[in-house]
């Protein structure tokens, strides 16, 4: 057996202790169908993930990345994406990051491990299929590597991706997953509609269609400013926040969420626990009713 | 003696002492003339504390005030102000609060102490005389019950505030203060100009000519993203920012300086250390050159 890349992550025992109480029931490959049931409401365990900076800012500008925290926090994001089934990503930041999308935690399928076990499926939200993959796109590089699952990019029922798309992405075994979508019209632009996935559907039919059980949503702004909004919090088990010592200032891609009502807070979460680490800090809890711990 | 009035706040030691290496040292009451240099370079020790939603928002809109932290973080802030000779706010949060501005914590004068010790001096900077108090407001009316100490209100030099105004503020031991001031252009709004002191003279000032040797700088958002500028931050001696698991949405007042340089953040703080407190954390951490800690 070769050795594991030299890209291979490792996260340390006690910084995976905090995250334990957090994060979905460990997956029980050699049972697969026992909660399969089929129900419409069966949603996969969801995380919502992301890094900002103290004026809740992704990144410096649209369309750059920029990294905020520090190795510490590159290692938790690889274990969570262990953890999980799926990684769900908006099509900007598959566009502005060219993201690898795979797990490199030590002991995964292609990082010391057997075939592809414990790599996440990535899922790529784009419903106007805006992402122009080349044959080159990291991702599908990892694929053909064997270090990582062929994406699945959800598009909206009626669009039609370039068929030389098509033939990249089903080369590798990926695939377009067609999904009703809604027009909701932009804030502060008159006139200019953009088409949205409602997430109990998108949720559901991963669960449903896929067999998905658990999904780390980790960005970008779009999708974490939306998931955030009060209809949608219920379907949210579990926020993981790294935030950075830095204040990015004016310009930044910001994490803040359009309010549903005036005057009210879009929301504040529940069973909350704060971890230092390194210089960041690790922010956890839940949305919904119960007692605060 | 009376014993101290209702409001009266309390900090365990062990919620003290994490703040303690982020603090002025303690004042030598007994020593005043121990570091009454002269020189034009000699500034306060400079605190700059707020508390922020995770979306970097101090209130849910202009000219409100919102709870956002627990009421540790309360007798925190006493606890704080306990510590400096003096307390700033603008104008904005003056006219937005109508805040008392003195100190609550058992102890210092008011509140079972002697006279007006540890209660800081408020220093409210107004540079267009815009705020209109009356005799009743909250910061005079301490004042006349022994539990605070008179405000002074920092203007630009020429303007001058209405008779009325000077007779209540001087009638209750209070008086503006003259300052020279700059004219800025207000961003994105063409032709407005706006009154803005220079931070190292206003400081400067404040050391010299009336012996504050530490300053707790509060808010609000104008006062805050303007001293978080880079040209600025090495007048700040410690930044104490506490933030909520909440997330306030778009419309609110919101820490996010200006950038100075396109694509280039607008600060870090160094020596940081994060706190959980309650179900707030707070941070603490200086600006400048270092190692972290």
């Amino acid at each position: 057996m070769s050795s594991p890349p030299s890209d291979t992550l490792t996260l340390p025992l006690t910084d995976r202790q905090f995250l334990e109480p957090h994060l979905p029931p460990p997956i029980q490959s050699n049972n697969p169908s026992k909660d399969d049931d089929h129900s419409s409401d069966l949603l996969p365990f969801t995380t919502l993930t992301f890094a900002t900076s103290l004026d809740s800012s992704l990144a410096l500008a649209p369309g750059t990345r920029t990294i905020l925290s520090g190795p510490q926090s590159k290692a938790m994001t690889h274990y969570l994406r262990s953890r999980h089934d799926a990684i769900l990503i908006g099509v900007g930041t598959a566009i502005a990051d060219d993201p690898g999308l795979n797990c490199r935690i030590a002991g995964v399928g292609g990082y010391g491990g057997q075939g592809l076990e414990g790599q996440p499926q990535p899922i790529i939200v784009d419903p106007c299929a805006r992402w122009r993959f080349g044959a080159d796109a990291k991702i599908l590089e990892l694929v053909r590597q064997g270090r990582g699952r062929a994406p699945f990019v959800v598009i909206a029922e009626g669009v039609e991706p370039a068929q030389s798309q098509k033939e990249v992405l089903e080369g590798v075994g990926g695939r377009f997953i067609a999904l009703p979508c809604v027009n909701v019209k932009v804030v502060g632009e008159v006139g200019t509609m953009r088409k949205e996935f409602d997430w109990r559907q998108l949720l559901g039919l991963l669960r449903r269609e896929e067999g998905i059980r658990s999904v780390m949503v980790e960005g970008g702004g779009s999708v974490i400013n939306s998931l955030l909004q009060p209809q949608y919090q219920g379907m949210v088990s579990s926020v993981i926040v790294t935030i950075a010592p830095t204040w990015l200032g004016q310009g930044g891609v910001v994490v803040c969420p359009p309010r549903t009502r005036a005057g009210l807070a879009v929301g504040r979460l529940r069973g909350v626990k704060w971890y230092p680490f390194g210089e960041d800090v690790v922010l956890c809890g839940r949305f919904g009713e119960g007692v605060s711990e």
